[in-house]
């Protein structure tokens, strides 16, 4: 018999939220706990295992469990470890089998990725990517992540990290420095924060008007400048111009690579819609090799925001072998 | 009882090549014919089949053949197809459905895909890419192609046509004239046509003394370029050193996107060894982001290179089901 239920864990830098996730991706229970107040990898399972202990048992127990899914910052799918997480205090300069760790205290099989993968492994499970099997999902938050499926899996590259494309070069070495260390990243200029120095680096340098400028310039944030541009704002809508053509050049050369059916998007910067998606498809309409015009299709994810880590996560336990 | 023997064809842009393979790679029969002295298809293939009947019939007959491979430009694995070959004349504009054609004279099974892919193949049956699963193989000639294997698999994307690194873009708007159209495509750069370029450009816009000074600039070639670095003329050193860097900063992308265990490098342009294989690891090195850094091969193909496009197509016959 199919077992019915998997279980997702999604390990944000905050919060940790997890739930129970049936075969149509409906969510029967859900939690979180924090992140970051704790020092070891014990403590933080000592805080998180009793809670989804408790869901199993309230579930049936662990054999109408098919396995738990994780995402991770820094999560390596073939080890099952995550790998130096430098934003979560208790996985800092370490390589912790988390996946093991969660197996033996759970008794459920588990399978780890980073949260990009699992939210591509979610899109296609349960959302705009069902029955593709070529598809780049594109995570716009804080930072720019991706999930690349080629043949109907996920791309892990030999070592179990590829796919991080907010690292690709996208500017010269005169670029915006970026938070891996280089400069020039398209995470620098195409995540939330790229939006909000951008922003602050037009108001710099240039005259016109904008609501913007009522803003206290260091915390302006790409909410801000959505609000602006839902409002006219010449200046707001010139900045979402100028990620998107970022976004859409780069497009044009990960189609080159994959010739995927679909660039899926998701995170806090889709909220932006059109402002956002229509320079994206100009760009890369633009400038993709004249053999892939036109092909791939350019999506939002179908996935609720509030649903898709814990989606994400639980799917790859569909997938366990 | 495993049949013992493939059949490789290579469509060339001038000629085509073909021979029967075994399985440890070897070629135990040759043969070639002009690609371009045809009108038609119907003619070409009126030219090449009775070639390869003869093989054939020489080594015991259909029964003893897997397969046939055949690499061709914009060959699609998917249909089969021969999709607007530009470059020669009778596939020109067309979509020719020449596997089918092939197998229904032969009476032998046939696979087809572009040369790149080919070779991809080819080196991960017989050669430097053996037992691995992830790698891209890069092809330096007169254009820049690719064949990227994930999971053991070659990417054909969802249209057949994934894998056109040579058409990534890494110079901006500003950058040269691709023959695809576009501006700043690798291949602009890194093709042996680009090396040539770079040595006019070289010798236009700078005053030093250069053994390249003694040809005729309008005729230089990146054979040229070699002679001249392999006695030690700076110009001609730097003009690998500017290649190589370009490809080395491409290369740090493409291992963003796939991980690969390695890439490969193929065709006339390796032939300058180590003037272009140092400027390419050191711009992989400096560019790659730290978590990929030092893991990726740079290896040159362990394929000959007058065997290498019939090993390439015929290996594609093996993976015939």
């Amino acid at each position: 018999m199919q077992k019915p239920y998997v279980l997702g864990v999604d390990i944000g830098g905050t919060n940790t939220v997890f739930g129970v996730v049936d075969v149509r991706g409906q969510i029967l229970e859900q939690g979180s706990i924090k992140t970051a107040n704790h020092a070891t990898v014990e403590e933080y399972l000592a805080s998180l295992t009793p809670d989804l202990t408790k869901m199993i048992a309230n579930m049936g127990g662990v054999e109408m469990f098919k396995g738990i899914g994780v995402g991770a910052p820094n999560g390596n799918f073939y080890s099952g470890c995550i790998e130096d997480a430098p934003n979560m205090g208790w996985a800092k300069g370490k390589v912790i089998p988390f996946a093991a760790m969660v197996e033996e205290k759970t008794g459920i099989p588990c399978a780890l990725t980073n949260d990009a993968n699992a939210a591509a492994i979610g899109e296609m499970t349960y959302g705009a990517a069902k029955g593709m099997k070529n598809f780049i999902m594109i995570t716009l938050g804080t930072g720019v992540g991706s999930g690349i499926v080629v043949n109907g899996e996920l791309v892990y590259g030999h070592d179990g990290f590829a796919g991080e494309l907010g690292h690709v070069r996208v500017r010269n070495h005169n670029g915006r420095l970026c938070g891996c260390g280089a400069r020039g990243c398209l995470e620098a200029y195409a995540s939330a924060t790229g939006v909000a120095l951008t922003a602050i680096e037009y108001l710099e340098t240039r005259a016109e008007e904008s609501l913007l400028r009522d803003l206290d310039i260091s915390r302006i944030n790409s909410k801000d400048v959505y609000e602006a541009a839902v409002k006219g704002d010449k200046l707001a809508l010139e900045i979402f111009d100028f990620t998107g053509k970022i976004l859409g050049e780069a497009f044009a050369n990960f189609i080159a690579f994959s010739s995927p059916e679909a660039i899926i998007l998701f995170g806090g910067l889709t909220k932006a819609g059109n402002f956002i998606l229509r320079p994206i498809a100009e760009a890369m309409d633009a400038n993709v090799l004249s053999i892939f015009r036109g092909k791939t299709k350019l999506l939002f994810s179908q996935l609720r925001e509030s649903d898709a880590a814990v989606l994400g996560a639980s799917a790859l336990a569909w997938e366990l072998k």
